[in-house]
């Protein structure tokens, strides 16, 4: 008898955004597994850790480098591709022997998540079932209060790491946008929402639902600093009846 | 002392998928308001029936007519926006009265829900808080297992009410969607994806996460009927390493 793997989605930062479901996951299974960079604390693991049996089982997979290496790098593939290769060996290794593995996954673990790095590796060998989270973009506008989108407007999520001519055309062409993976890219991003005539709709949001949580209209924030923990919101429905 | 308003997300239907925030607000909330079509019960009010206090006040608010007339009709205007007049004024009298309202929304509340109509005439009135939820397609691709986008992708959401050729042109700019409002538009939305080239790609799901969920292939379904709650899905990142 393997063990069944879990994608146990932890939403954006709040630990009461957990849903019940996460919640008797993390209380059943015999070994959690979570990603961090190197160095750091695994910021899913904080999310998490009033729910945690004591003396539970702990798998921190921790990356060798950024994962924000472009895609067209040629490091992405040699130096990441061996590291999730390693994780889903260690992981697998706890299901072959008998035990569950939960990992844990910032927000939904299937949208632009790492567990996905494991999923595609193990899902057809082992049971495993998806506990979808609350997004990131979803604590981002509900904490702001501001309706992202209705009726037939389209919404696209943009990744902050495309380039700069393809984020302002997409900036100009939907109703609602979201912007992720914005830290270092927040330049490129204002300058993107400025060519699309959108800035001054922008909104900033920097670790939503978390107890640290800031957020301002992008055009009135100097600074361009941004952790790796921010999102920026094109509400396409404001106010509208 | 008014009451406090509160946009409750229920998540896409398991009871389970309910955030920890969801049942507390449902255990405190002086009145729950849930909108439902005229002669059905509200699907939200199912979904949270394990966690309603006994005797709790209830508002229900029902549509005169289907949200789904095109935004161009000149119905929708008239009817639709009386009707959220008057549910705002029924909310806002309780909310005058000292007491909080918990207004349940499907999925995420200020993400197409219609929770949205509301926020919008409230919020600027009364103390206001909105509890994030798992949207519906988190609960359907996570039921079905697909990785939906990662990296680079962008991941565009479309309502399956616009026109043909934008749903087709749409479908083709984006590594990832996602179709919301299937239902009567199902023949359409096929015929979309297939002059995109991307209708072997496509998975429908039905009633994600509820006990009745079914899901197929898109190319594989012979059938064109479809329900209200019903969702295509175009993952951007399968199986890539
Ligand atoms: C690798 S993606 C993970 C997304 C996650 N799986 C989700 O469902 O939202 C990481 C990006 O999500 C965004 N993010 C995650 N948590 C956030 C938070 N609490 N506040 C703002 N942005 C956040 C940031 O843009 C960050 O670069
Ligand atoms: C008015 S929108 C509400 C969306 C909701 N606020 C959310 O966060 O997902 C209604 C549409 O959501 C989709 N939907 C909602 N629940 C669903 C479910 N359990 N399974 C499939 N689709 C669902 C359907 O496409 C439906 O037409």
């Amino acid at each position: 008898m393997t063990g069944r793997l879990i994608g146990v989605g932890t939403g954006p930062g709040d630990p009461e955004l957990l849903t019940l479901k996460a919640v008797r996951a993390l209380a059943e299974a015999d070994v959690i597994a979570h990603f961090a960079k190197r160095g750091n604390s695994s910021n899913a693991r904080r999310i998490v850790a009033g729910h945690l049996r004591l003396g539970v089982v702990e798998l921190p997979l921790l990356y060798p480098v950024t994962t924000e290496i472009a895609r067209s790098d040629d490091a992405y593939g040699s130096a990441i591709g061996t590291f999730y290769e390693e994780a889903a060996a260690s992981v697998a290794a706890h299901l072959e022997a008998g035990r569950s593995v939960a990992v844990l996954s910032e927000g939904d673990p299937l949208f632009y998540g790492s567990y996905m790095h494991l999923h595609v590796r193990l899902a057809n060998r082992f049971p495993t079932e998806v506990i979808p989270g609350v997004t990131a973009m979803s604590g981002a506008w509900s904490a702001v209060g501001a309706p992202i989108a209705q009726g037939d407007d389209v919404l696209c999520v943009l990744p902050g790491t495309l380039p700069d001519d393809e984020l302002a055309r997409r900036l100009s062409a939907s109703e609602a946008c979201v912007i992720m993976k914005v830290g270092r890219n927040l330049p490129r991003i204002r300058r993107a929402l400025d060519i699309a005539g959108r800035l001054d709709e922008a909104i900033y949001v920097e670790r939503a639902t978390m107890a640290e949580m800031t957020f301002a209209r992008l055009s009135e924030r100097p600074d361009d600093a941004a952790p790796y923990f921010s999102i920026v919101l094109v509400p396409g429905w404001s106010g509208r009846r």
